[in-house]
């Protein structure tokens, strides 16, 4: 695409981790639609990634239309030295696009013993409690906390009730899903996964439970700082992801936006004693006992598990991936 | 009970805002049960609240055993100064107790144009995911952002499905919770709002779209930024709010914890400049295709809402805080 090599790699690790964390709707499956934005003009492949505006704890970041996978991760490198010198850093990105697993930037804070935060907005698929109208993304939000000698709690997850990716699953099985994750084009409750391609929403975190005005005052969060503190597109008027939909008319700011943070543990209490506190509360949580048949997870735990997992056994890829690559490969004259 | 009269203006205001807001569960309802844990010796009518460690950016402060209702505001003062000086301020606070609604004090950043963040641990009464055992509190977490003209976007969520003071509305009109809110001793789902009594627990937001470990999740950022970070209580030895629960053995810090962060609109771009944009995020969002008979509204707009008409037509007691109320002033020889 005309990247740098730097560039090229960076984007690479983002996306192999994403497999072995086990994130595969994230990970190298999705190359091919990262190069069809490109082919569209809508990814800059050499972009000039700045800061267009800060305080000594805050920033905005102006990506120039580049890769999210190049751009989070320059915006989270400000973040961290401004922790460094602050004690916290906070940027706030427009003019990005799709930037891969939340976790992957968030723990890059996790290494220099910060706490790190990643959020970024996403076209729109989540209708608003009550409305029948789809105005935000799945919206996922990411804390990586460091676990001491143990590996990081990390919560990274979307703010809709289910991800399109597990409706695609159903789709392909030709099976119903479980109330809560869709509406209909109406706004009436559905077990259709193919809804969305027929008017209907992704439904916010907490809808069956007559509390979805959670998940949609989350997303609502996440699209706010991601976008109106940074100048992006936010709502209905975030790019859509795939290359064969149009932009929006009048869009209001540029590219997509994310917002990440890093706290430094020792901004708060010296590390040796956090470090203490946060393996007992790890230990505690862990050992709670178990409903019958089920284990006890610690947020984060079940990626760190297949990381390892793959790290030995490899990452299972489908043919239809491989295909997609082999393809991409074919046409980008690199042989796979 | 001793306290200032600064203090005692202080907390007065802070549950007074959540009557006015609507929030009745938190407001003066409450304030018979701060009395009972002060008779009890579990809170310090006057504390001596203290930054004891910092960085440009971050804080950590005792509340010396104080109400959570005037430790929580001098701790957001803090976050609001340091975000002053360097753009965001972001402050830990341990050895406190219940701070009310998070929402007063993410409100304070508001009014100096800031987004303003609260979020506090809480008595265990949420199972993590696949546990048995109350580990957590009902961990609330509250984002709150300036709206331009309009009033501020509030996000003020319990990370639980339901609030325990659903259960106690369902238990009076002897009637059944729905399917998510609660699971019995043995971790099976229930419908019996008195579950808590026998065992039983809260469920994470979520739990009834195979999410549950996403409102889990948020619980345990709540409780290691609000107490690992601090040196506050964690997971099972939160001290309880009613004051006939004794405390857990073994304690590993002191009292409940908060955290609390400000950050500077302009620190991310001109001021008017975000008034235009999030004035349009407003508006958008508030003229979206309702589903038939419902509203859509902006996160917050049901507290304001209540808050303007509270002003004009007063707030509505209920006869049993009347009752309650007036024993408490003829205890504390205060006419009523």
């Amino acid at each position: 695409m005309g990247c740098s090599d730097a560039h090229a790699t960076l984007a690479t690790d983002v996306l192999v981790k994403a497999d072995m964390r086990g994130i595969d709707s994230h990970g190298v499956a999705r190359l091919s639609g990262y190069v069809r934005l490109w082919e569209a003009g809508r990814i800059n492949a050499t972009p000039d990634i700045r800061v267009v505006h800060q305080t000594p704890s805050t920033a905005t970041i102006d990506g120039d239309g580049g890769l999210g996978l190049v751009v989070a991760p320059f915006a989270m490198q400000v973040a961290i030295e401004k922790a460094q010198a602050v004690g916290s850093g906070w940027v706030s990105v427009k003019n990005s696009n799709h930037f891969g697993i939340g976790a992957y930037h968030a723990l890059m804070a996790v290494e220099k013993d910060m706490v790190g935060i990643s959020m970024t907005n996403a076209s729109p698929l989540v209708a608003p409690t009550n409305s029948k109208e789809r105005l935000l993304g799945t919206n996922p939000m990411c804390f990586a906390i460091p676990g001491g000698k143990y590996p990081p709690v990390v919560s990274d997850m979307a703010t809709s009730a289910a991800a399109n990716g597990k409706l695609e699953i159903a789709q392909r099985l030709n099976k119903s899903i479980p109330q809560g994750w869709v509406q209909d084009k109406d706004g009436q409750a559905s077990t259709d996964p193919n809804e969305l391609k027929k008017g209907g929403a992704l439904l916010p975190l907490g809808s069956m439970e007559e509390a979805g005005h959670k998940g949609y005052a989350l997303a609502s969060v996440v699209d706010i700082f991601s976008a109106v503190l940074s100048g992006a597109n936010y709502g209905p008027w975030v790019p859509p992801f795939v290359s064969f939909l149009p932009l929006a008319p009048d869009m209001p700011g540029q590219g997509i936006g994310h917002f990440l943070g890093a706290m430094r543990v020792d901004g708060f209490r010296p590390l040796e004693e956090y470090n203490t506190h946060i393996e007992n509360w790890i230990e505690r949580f862990k050992s709670s006992p178990a409903i019958e048949g089920q284990t006890v997870l610690i947020p984060g735990e079940p990626e760190t598990f297949e990381y390892a997992n793959r790290l030995i056994g490899g990452i299972p890829l489908t043919e239809a991936v491989i295909n997609d690559l082999t393809e991409l490969g074919n046409k980008m004259g690199i042989a796979f």
